[in-house]
């Protein structure tokens, strides 16, 4: 069968899945999740030879020691994906829930009742573990869900999709709630962006350049963020103290992803006091600093930012600083240059904190905390299946309840419109 | 300036303007909306003679009277288009709410706020009115709007846009948060769907092959309908007075709209004696019946239906009909070829009703009351800027809280991700 044969028969298995999915109770899904989470310890063994094959193709290609490190599943891994599987069972059942009913004066009840999105294509470039990760959540849901995974994790994500395929059978439910893309074929993606009769919503999770070219190729809607150019602004009112903290925090706990801080704003009343401590504790950790003039005259081993570092995700230890003079010049950066992902004040003034609150824009905005929260475990939804930076559907972190929608039910008594 | 740069200017103002928009409360937004009311009324007569320049237009161009007509415009539509602007300036103010908060065990207290979607890019061939509702509403919401008519209204759109501005600049408010895009070139679509920095979402109103050119050519995420093929199913329990009155109105009361009844089903059981009564008051009203089978042998005028017809929007007096044998063969039915707009069974067995609503997909499923009823206004959610049949988002009918997304505030108190 050809690729695009092979694709579309996938999104027509996908989507009588869902439709037997969507009306099904959290007992079958639940009991689904718990045998994934058994067969997956139980079949350690051939899970670590499938993955063996990965590992040793991706150091015959020469990738970096990280990505190998990345991509190789141990007992450890393989038993964390088995933990997560369970936990996600035991979280409550998004579908079904009425979120609101009323009564219209021709007596017309009328109410929203939460249901599956459908059918999720889900397309990432991330370690293994997200397969199953991914695959919960939108099984959780209610959701049937098409998983194309990097080349690099090829046999890895297939010995997990036939574990999974296997415990819905098992269960009762239809195996082909969840598939994974069986080959590493390009076109693979682009065919599936152009399923929208079958595929309801794309969510990317990987690299700018993946997300780009996803957004740029779907024909259906994507949950997505390009990138986190996430800042921390300390305030002329700072608890210098706390600033140390979690700009330390935000910048250095694990600068490589999306919600670490990347551009430090600092009011100039304290940045003489601040800032040089600050840089030096930041130095300590190999943090690399690149400032404004201002903060360049105030730390001599900084180098000077242009322009395209306020636009930078460095993902790395490396951090933008500059000091502005006013609370609104923060504001205007923070508009000019941020991503609308994660944002955070430090400040003990009451009303400049509740401003930046009310006016910063961003998915998550903070006060007093570490933009490393920007996490839908850390907020309490869960679990998170990525982070959306459009303002439609979820804004910010998605966990079950963003996997839903909700439809009008309506209970007549025979009306009509006049 | 070319058209390119104009849209491309009218995005960066809309954005400005969005902006400062985003955190005013309703008070000013209310003043304009009333003050535009105002104005409206006080303008009738410029409005009407650019008015009179589209409606002759539009009669050298040998458009057809009932477009003509729908483009005139006279006091009582002028009138009505004010009313209006005062009863959305009446509604709450959705910007602000908080739907949620919660205490997280490090004491982060985590919240919801609902927040202005941004700029919205409204795209549509309807009547003038649709202009000052539109624009109204996203007013409302906190957000600002790009407004792209029809060419045949636009003299009539262009005096409608600039007595809203002049409201909005003497209310304080931007006047570029509404702008009618000023040339009735082609290009400026396309323009305005590829300005996916400045534009947060696409709603196009009109035609399926409008709305069908703007998802196939918008970078931006687009909420929309392509069509209404919206069913009735009679069941074997129904009342079949009620029945009669809810079907006749479904079909009849507006052929034309896209919540009318477009197929009937009818369960076998009570098809001789439902359907010769019903085809006959259908009659009386002009619908021409396309039927199965089954259903030519008990209507003798009856024309049979081909396969095309089961998936068609008649938005005329065109019913397509067909028995069937179960209620499962009418949730296939509407699995198949409906468009997940509106569904409605008549029945008066408690557990089929709470079965239809439960499995039929569609944004708005009703138990006995007639499909015309989705409807913003109808459903309660005080207005509507159209129907939405993709899942994302917002499922079924948009209003104000349509308008909105939400997004997290952390109150924190140092917290550091560990």
């Amino acid at each position: 069968m050809s690729v695009e044969g092979m694709i579309q028969e996938m999104g027509k298995n996908a989507k009588a899945a869902a439709r037997s999915l969507r009306n099904e109770g959290r007992e079958k899904k639940d009991a689904a999740l718990n045998l994934m989470c058994r067969k997956l310890m139980e079949n350690e063994g051939h899970i670590r030879e499938e993955n063996a094959r990965d590992v040793s193709a991706a150091q015959d290609r020469g990738l970096s020691a990280a990505m190998v490190d990345r991509l190789t599943l141990d007992r450890k891994t393989i038993y964390s994906m088995a933990d997560a599987l369970k936990e996600v069972a035991a979280l409550p059942d998004p579908v079904g829930e009425v979120t609101g009913m009323w009564k219209r004066p021709n007596g017309l009840m009328v109410g929203r009742v939460r249901i599956p999105l459908g059918v999720v294509g889900f397309i990432y470039e991330s370690r293994p573990n997200v397969t199953v990760d991914a695959a919960s959540l939108c099984l959780k849901s209610g959701n049937a869900v098409i998983l194309k995974g990097g080349s690099e994790a090829i046999h890895s994500n297939l010995a997990l999709a036939e574990i999974l395929a296997e415990s819905l059978e098992e269960s009762g439910l239809p195996k082909t709630a969840v598939q994974v893309v069986p080959t590493t074929d390009r076109d693979a993606v682009k065919i599936l962006l152009g399923m929208e009769d079958d595929v309801d919503i794309i969510i990317p999770r990987g690299g700018e350049g993946l997300i780009r070219f996803v957004a740029e190729n779907s024909r259906i809607p994507v949950l997505k963020h390009y990138k986190g150019v996430c800042h921390i602004y300390v305030d002329e009112f700072a608890d210098l103290e706390m600033a140390y903290e979690v700009c330390f925090n935000a910048k250095v706990q694990r600068p490589g992803v999306c919600n670490a801080m990347e551009t430090l704003l600092v009011h100039d009343a304290i940045a003489g006091d601040f800032l040089p401590s600050m840089a030096k504790r930041l130095e300590t950790a190999g943090v690399d600093i690149r400032g404004c003039a201002r903060t360049l005259s105030l730390l001599s081993d900084a180098k000077p930012a242009d322009e395209s570092d306020w636009y930078t995700e460095f993902l790395d230890l490396i951090l933008a600083i500059r000091v502005v003079s006013s609370m609104d010049e923060a504001l205007d950066h923070i508009d000019k240059y941020g991503s609308n992902h994660t944002e955070a004040i430090i400040s003990r003034d009451y009303r400049r904190t509740q401003r930046f609150l009310a006016e910063v824009d961003s998915s998550v905005v903070l006060a007093n905390a570490s933009t490393r929260f920007n996490d839908g475990n850390q907020l309490g939804l869960g679990a998170e299946i990525g982070i959306n930076t459009s303002k439609l559907h979820a804004y910010g972190p998605m966990g079950l309840e963003e996997l839903t929608t909700t439809k009008f039910v309506v209970y007549g008594d025979g009306q009509i419109r006049t």
